[in-house]
């Protein structure tokens, strides 16, 4: 099963840089606007996370540009859920030109878990396991 | 005596806009430089109030523009504190162009001390009434 | 007649500063928003001045901030057209907080008509005066 | 030879998020504070291109996040040329914290050569193979 969430961002006037492009860094934004929507699409957002003690910080980000976005353009964001054997969590991201459904843009991101005392956790939290299966998505070596 | 710190600050080229000038937005962050540069010139910066248990959050902002500023451009962020009777923090701020001296912005900022409850302190808080004291500011009637 | 548009804004996580709060530069963001949408919703946008040869920056803003927005929180921001007799053009913003309908934020921007060589234009240009006669908006002495 | 240069950034108020680090967006901009700076020590930076009639986007950026920033802290951002043989530009980064000088995080951004009709230059434009030539950096087979 693919978990997958489109999202429709606006291009605003200050995410153009003066070459009349979106600047390169507002992708990242993007990025978080197609992983929030995600997580609240998949009841997986940050702040169960967080009410459970567990912080999620970004480790590796990647972006590919391959079409500029401009002033007036809205995009789609497509955010796949990687799934991990690792004790992490993965989005692959794909921005399509709203209007020319181009793809503009693809991306990564990778998350850990921490503990309150910032102590990286080696396993899948228990509530996540449960997002897991329920999801139908890796659990541990005997699924 | 008047209170003032200059600061300089470097255009970044995300600053600017796609109409080739600094976006009118950047100005916030340019008097938020400005205004911690004072703190920690003056010894009274944010993490003095967040020591304390206080909040001091911004509850009235202004800015007025002038000329543009463009890429490569530096600034001079002159940050002034105003001294009030009321339980606030005032700062006006003169922004110049480097290179021409010219006044590209003013504006202003107004903050509130709040405790840790979110209430409003509606006197200055004990440790900012001596730093008032010390730099010959406004500290009560009967000063 | 009131021309007015309101625009459902949500808080991103880096909207949020180290105080769990919105931080105040980005309602600067949202009046833009709201601005933007009022110039789609009303054929008044920018695009409209620009290709007649007319940019339109923003000479003064102004925001009053009463209550915080929290990440989670989405907001509604109401743009009014405020119709000048000086060849100028005028916001005001309330924002709300989209789930307790309070008012969290109010203000204004001003912007003034410059031509491409950059001359500040003391009358409403044609097409914009056509525009305010079209919205029963001030167009003269005799309207 | 190794073309380098360290560039102090300080960590705004503002860069912080809401879990009290630096908001992971904002060491794409930091990057840039770093290229620009590169840019400006060795004569090569992004209005050398403009005035050429060249433009040089991002197509990629990667950032692998080891240690956060906090308010109050500055980092060393060292921005490395990377001497490739196709025609691109290539910078790696390292960031570091300037009070523990560990490392924060690294990274890399790939640009290329666009001219004004946004048609992809295949081979190193000739003021830039000029510029490589004088700090001994690969200029073609027979260098």
């Amino acid at each position: 099963m693919e978990l997958l969430t489109r999202t429709l961002v606006r291009v605003r006037f200050s995410d153009v840089d003066s070459m009349g492009v979106v600047w390169h860094g507002q992708y990242i934004r993007y990025f978080e606007d197609g992983r929030e929507d995600f997580g609240n699409e998949h009841n997986i957002n940050y702040l169960d996370f967080h009410g459970r003690g567990i912080v999620i910080p970004i480790v590796n980000i990647e972006c590919d540009y391959r079409k500029p976005l401009v002033y007036g353009d809205s995009a789609i964001v497509e955010t796949r859920f990687i799934d991990t054997e690792a004790a992490k969590i993965r989005y692959a991201y794909t921005i399509y030109n709203n209007r020319s459904q181009e793809i503009v843009a693809t991306g990564s991101t990778t998350q850990v878990f921490l503990n309150l005392k910032h102590e990286l956790l080696l396993t899948f939290p228990p509530f996540f396991l449960d997002w897991k299966k329920k999801n139908g998505l890796f659990t541990g070596v005997n699924k």
